[in-house]
């Protein structure tokens, strides 16, 4: 008996991540074949200089710079993507499925702006895109979402899912440094780019959440739809007063769900220091899922590098590649929640932490409770004063509020702001304990 | 047009969480015949007494006492098990799958003890039997096993899987009680049976680390291969010495394999405190998965409870639905490494915590360390002398070791609980760090 026909991939990108993919399914293939019933066979891989010397062997003439090679062959039925970028990753991603072909991709920026359009032209084709390694390198998060959670209404995500940012501020809350120093010690460990502001300013993040949320509760929503606040205005103090309050410092990314009404959202939040999510460290990512069934459930492990990358992309290679050997749609098809719908940041309820520098004397607690109170119906919880400065005259008293409007809280600040007893305004930062 | 034909379920058993399953599907039944694309019809119960009052109202006459009804019912393409215990529910599940019926399970003692043979029952008679419920609770584990793991060979699986040890441990820690105390505590919560045996004596334990081995590393790994010690026996002390140590204690369930020598088993162990793994407190599962791209995972949620068991429960049954509705194999079949096989617990290397009481009198540590290095070969990370009995003139030693073999530790304590100089050998608890 002949054995049965291999299943011819083309590859699109050949840096890290691609060589990556290429070498462990090369040195794999008999694994993998056993897995899938059938080899897998890459034919053809798109590069932007084919002479370019890579840390994988493929055969020659197998590079190529012309995208028609890959899209074109019908011998391909199985495409993945690890260019990075919108464009043209985009554009080639729409051509395969166009095509009929099984797409895999790590392109978190793609799917965070096109995902619903990719999943909808991918099922009028009758194929699908996987995208397990666009979010959290190789923790499983997406097939999760997509199989696993699939009885549930899935009411909240929250997520530490930028390890450079995460390492920055683990540096920051165990060292006290500020955030330039943190910033240059995650430079040099390769953590963070030469221009780091994708990361720091939380795009990055945003992204992710963009897919995860549109996954989740089944709705569009855009990278743009994401409020977002980075870290680079972060002091130093906030980590101690957060450890003193019992608190962490994280950067979270947030999407809550309340009926059909979204809120999505990245920025510097304070979460209960005994809280799973508080312990995640380092270069770690972690998501924590709260369904109506299941309760609270979390994710963890490497969010980025190559072999975890690696993992999630011949994760999905290897189940788009079974669905093309044995047939099966594989699983439920991803459809919108037409009442859903993305609210402004302005609604969102929570509490604060608000750090104010104000002159040392008599009365200038009563000014600014009396703001927070009578002027914006914040109510607080405690009032902490920090240390004095002699020399100033200056201390810093720290607010913790009860559930408050963000609109409320935005228009409190600037109040403060104006009052002659408030010096500045040091921190207004977010409270994201469990419900 | 007809609406496509509901695709029919059997249940077995309507207990606490067959009540949940019955009553989430019922209530969700338009959002769940969305996501597959037919209708999920229970059309008949397996219970003991169909005259019991239960937690939710099924049409009349869709109870009964005979398994016939159910699984000689050509119109059922599924059945749920929710019984429990190893018969007769493994005898009726073999019977569903011979007709050709997908099985949903969460039984777990059936799952370790026969499911290689179900694996490949099911995949012999063209089905599939799905057991996400019988291991974690909610937590997504088995399908992301069979799936998101699959580009990887999984080495190692770190469990921290029964919820009532999990408490009664976190107890002892944080409150300084005994064992009897947080036992006590955890059954006033409703966290231990009047019966404790099997979730303290770690057979719960060892029935999910055999699915789970059984699974990740494609072999059959039966519950009496996993080496098994309780945790009835530990001392409130050790707590506050693995404290100050930096080390958490829990009952782990740990399955390695080193090329295709596995080895499984459940136990106290010491965990040093800053690892994910010893921040899982309270009734919390978590399983950390090492594979050779993915690294280090972890998934972490409430591992058991009605509503998370029934949220894996309709999971799998969505899957399986789906699976009837649009055809398709689903995943890659589990298929057995011949070369994989069990060793003996005498074969483990790991390091050890010693604790004795000896006289508080000079020449004992060089007698205890003699015995260790010279006879043994176990060589000494650090002894810490602990408080004195004045009365009693004893004192307590505290021995931290390198790596050594299981085999050498326990053959070491026997010859020191015969040295004139050893009064008692307190406590021997291995260390399992990140390797």
């Amino acid at each position: 008996m002949a054995a049965p026909r291999a299943i011819g991939i083309g590859l699109l990108g050949l840096g890290v991540v691609g060589s990556g993919v290429a070498r462990i399914l090369t040195e794999r293939a008999d694994t993998y074949a056993a897995r899938v019933g059938r080899a897998l066979e890459i034919r053809r891989v798109l590069v932007r200089d084919p002479r370019k010397p890579r840390p994988v062997e493929l055969p020659p003439g197998m590079l190529g710079t012309d995208p028609e090679a890959v899209l074109g062959d019908p011998a391909i039925a199985l495409v993945i993507e690890v260019m990075g970028g919108e464009q043209p990753a985009y554009e080639y991603l729409c051509r395969a499925l166009e095509r009929g072909k099984y797409v895999v991709t790590a392109n978190k920026e793609v799917m965070a702006k096109h995902g619903p359009e990719l999943y909808e032209l991918a099922a009028r084709r009758g194929v699908d895109i996987l995208f397990e390694a666009s979010v959290g390198g190789g923790i499983p998060l997406i097939a999760p979402l997509q199989r696993d959670l699939l009885a549930n209404e899935i009411t909240s995500m929250r997520a530490i899912i930028n390890g450079t940012t995460n390492y920055i501020l683990t540096r920051m809350a165990r060292d006290g440094t500020d955030y330039r120093a943190a910033l240059r010690q995650a430079q040099q460990l390769g953590y963070a780019e030469p221009d780091p502001t994708n990361d720091v300013e939380g795009m990055d993040a945003a992204y992710k959440l963009a897919v995860l949320a549109s996954l989740g509760f089944r709705m569009t929503v855009r990278p743009g739809d994401v409020y977002r606040e980075g870290i680079t205005r972060l002091h130093p103090r906030e980590f101690r007063y957060a450890a003193e309050l019992g608190y962490a410092l994280k950067l979270l990314a947030i999407a809550t769900r309340d009926d059909h009404r979204v809120l999505a959202r990245v920025h510097p939040a304070l979460i209960p220091a005994e809280e799973p999510l508080a312990k995640v460290d380092g270069v770690n990512n972690a998501v924590e899922v709260v369904g109506d069934l299941l309760g609270r459930a979390m994710f963890q492990g490497q969010g980025a590098g190559s072999m975890p990358t690696t993992s999630a992309v011949v994760a999905d290679v290897i189940d788009a590649a079974f669905r093309i050997a044995h047939g099966g749609e594989g699983r439920p098809a991803w459809r919108a929640d037409p009442d859903a719908q993305v609210c402004p940041m302005s609604e969102l309820q929570t509490r604060y932490y608000l750090r104010l520098t104000v002159p040392d004397r008599a009365g200038v607690l009563a000014r600014v409770t009396r703001v927070l109170g009578e002027q914006y119906q914040i109510s607080i919880a405690s009032i902490i004063q920090k240390e004095a400065d002699e020399t100033a005259r200056t201390a810093e008293i720290v607010i913790m509020t009860h559930l408050a409007s963000e609109g409320a809280a935005q228009a409190a600040v600037k109040s403060l702001e104006k009052l002659d007893v408030v010096r500045a305004v040091g921190a207004l930062i977010r409270v994201e304990g469990q419900a």
